[in-house]
């Protein structure tokens, strides 16, 4: 182990978090360092470059409007957006029958889709009371993270079709499937406008969802050349020594002493590093209850958006097989053209387990999404399936993933909630112990 | 980092399971290691010596009807059994209330306990459904996992009374209480022996509940003198790498190289290893998904056990105050009266939170459980309370406790299995990778 380094702030994770927390202190005149253990930044975005000027993210991609933070970061950075190709119609696989509808919730022939935009409008008037920066001091929050989103749909939602509607669309943002994420979770995430259920309700279009011309990762890649050799990589925070008025944060490249330790890990994630004294209690136990979500991003390309020429959107919902909802994921300039397949949920832990198993087992898996997207979209096979990527873990993706399989990790994770009463969210606003502990 | 060491077996964790293991292989002439992070031995059990004979488990101590391959331990150890203090009427505070009857129930005024009878059957009848070696192959293990006992508890006791009894019942085995637990984790509770359910609806007395002479511990730490320097303390295991045809255990003493690792921690601590090459990502998530529970014990002691005077078991259940549930904890000798307070749920994390933050909330947050327990059986004042401890968290204790500070982390912390469809039982029965794996 090498000798120690100093800094003013270490920051753990070169994620948007870790870097936007970076360059900030650098701004204001504070040193930071950067660990991360991946041998990248970008922490949950990742994006592959296919070749003139198109790409695929296999991360965090889309901006939703109202999500100026991030917009404002972009124009900084000199990353621009440009509108998700979004026009045409959905394809409905339902019960084996394949129908085509203007939105993605189907024709409204049994008044489903007035409920379903009830429902949108009950949940984002419930969101409204969550304070944004502090959801769980809102009212109702023990109540609403003691069940849920799954026990409330079926509980409030009359039409079926609604409910699974709701569910299908909510399952994308938590990746364990409704059963898994408490409500108070997903009010949280309505409320901060990630996601489209205000769209069901918008008296007018809020605008369309973009996209980073040539991709997410961008914003960390700029982000960490800025800052140059203070982002180090390869370098795994093992253990976080708290002193009288230092941390000691011990990396696989050594061990750096600072004033303030920053960890922007995932709270699983972060609650694999040794604390020395050991983490406070409540806080400790929010990193064991906060595990994360299941999901596959499935990349299919080919030669053009034939899709287009049909009036199709390139999205399908599905009520079987392993792809329950594809949209169209092609780069700015629309070629070539690519759909993007969800698998998620059990589905996801099924093809993460099969996927791990032989390299045969993965090209098989793989050409499941590819079938299930591409027939039902128009019939015609697919040119050319992308070198996909299973995301079917967190934290540690392997340093080389072995050439030529899908088996390395993506990191389009997202942090699942389960209902936990009281246990979860209302330890997320305090310092429960007055000890030193990452923030 | 001192030189490498070697033998056949790594076993992490020197509780009852990775003793046992020891023991077993050590009989086979296999030989083995056993790397523990504590200063002690013992795991989940934990007892204090107060003297003549006079002891306190601070983790798991009672061994139930059923349970024979820890009495058989015992036996081949020379730990003693003795009937653990029951006799006596239980004190009922409900709705402020006090009340007195013979059993954990109350009395039968509404038909409630009826319904409790029912409640029980039934759950004895699903959790008989169960393979008892393999809970997650059960036929209907899917349903069961993905939803809480709560839920079905509420859809299918109708008496609030029946319910709140079952819920209070489980409450205490499940640490979270019933929101946090899954249907099919409970059955696998009841079907193991380890819950007294089976006593609501047993034809005949099925014996009473049992506990060690001496305490608890002392199962592990005869096993681990039996092992001789084959057992090494303060010997936190941060990493395991596995190579084509062994293994090295990296702890905070070195490193091992063996044949196997056999790792005995609670999922969620056996996640905070770091595997080399990582985890399969189903076995990963596994241990995100079942993380510790809380609870807290805390112990009065009494000069003697003067409940027994007034005919009453020393048992409390109570719908108000920090303490829900307390039972008569006197060592074999009847002297000193100890009685045991038990803190669940959302009141231990709350009381946990207060005491780390100072020594004068611990006080005085310990004065609760104490004034809680001994006004409602007879108003006697506390003769003299017991240095309790909180189990306020798992795997880690601090190596020093405070001195005069409850702060230490005692070990009677099961493990919650909260509801998560299919994704933390039905891994359990298979490697899904091919890759090593922690067995």
């Amino acid at each position: 182990m090498s000798a120690e380094r100093e800094c003013d702030v270490v920051v753990v994770g070169a994620g948007l978090a870790g870097l936007c927390a970076a360059r900030e202190l650098l701004a204001r005149g504070t040193e930071p360092l950067v660990l991360e253990g991946r041998e990248r930044v970008g922490g949950r975005t990742l994006t592959e470059q296919l070749g003139n000027g198109a790409f695929v993210d296999h991360g965090g991609q889309w901006v939703s409007p109202g999500q100026g933070e991030i917009v404002a970061l972009a124009r900084e950075l000199g990353v621009d957006l440009f509108a998700s190709w979004d026009a045409g119609a959905t394809v409905h696989w339902r019960s084996g029958e394949r129908s085509i509808a203007p939105g993605l919730f189907g024709a409204d022939e049994d008044g489903a889709l007035a409920d379903l935009r009830d429902t949108a409008k009950r949940l984002t008037e419930m969101a409204a009371e969550l304070p944004e920066a502090a959801p769980w001091a809102a009212p109702r929050a023990t109540e609403w993270d003691a069940i849920t989103l799954h026990r409330w749909l079926s509980e409030n939602v009359e039409s079926m079709r609604a409910r699974f509607g709701m569910a299908r669309s909510l399952a994308g943002v938590f990746a364990g499937g409704p059963g898994e994420t408490s409500l108070l979770a997903a009010l949280a995430i309505i409320r901060s406008g990630a996601h489209e259920v205000s769209r069901l309700i918008a008296e007018g279009d809020p605008g369309p969802e973009r996209r980073f011309v040539g991709g997410a990762q961008q914003l960390c890649e700029r982000m960490a050349a800025d800052l140059e050799d203070r982002v180090l990589l390869d370098d795994l925070v093992s253990r976080i020594e708290h002193g009288r008025d230092r941390v000691v944060v011990v990396g696989e490249r050594g061990r750096v002493a600072a004033r303030v330790a920053i960890v922007t890990l995932p709270p699983t994630i972060a609650g694999r590093i040794r604390y020395v004294p050991a983490l406070a209690a409540a806080r400790d136990h929010l990193t064991q209850r906060m595990p994360m979500g299941w999901v596959i991003k499935a990349h299919c390309v080919y030669d053009s958006r034939f899709w287009a020429e049909e009036g199709l959107a390139g999205k399908v919902v599905s009520d079987e097989g392993v792809v329950r909802a594809s949209a169209d994921n092609s780069p700015p300039q629309g070629a070539p053209g690519i759909l993007v397949g969800f698998i998620d949920g059990e589905r996801a832990r099924r093809l993460a387990t099969r996927t791990t198993s032989t390299r045969g087992a993965t090209t098989s898996s793989l050409a499941a999404p590819t079938a299930a997207i591409s027939p039902r979209v128009c019939g015609r096979p697919t040119a050319r399936p992308c070198g996909s990527r299973s995301a079917r873990s967190c934290g540690r993706e392997p340093r080389r993933p072995p050439p030529g399989t899908a088996n390395s990790r993506a990191p389009c994770i997202p942090v699942a909630s389960p209902p936990a009463p009281r246990s979860t969210w209302s330890v997320r606003d305090r310092d429960p112990s007055g000890q030193p502990r990452p923030i």
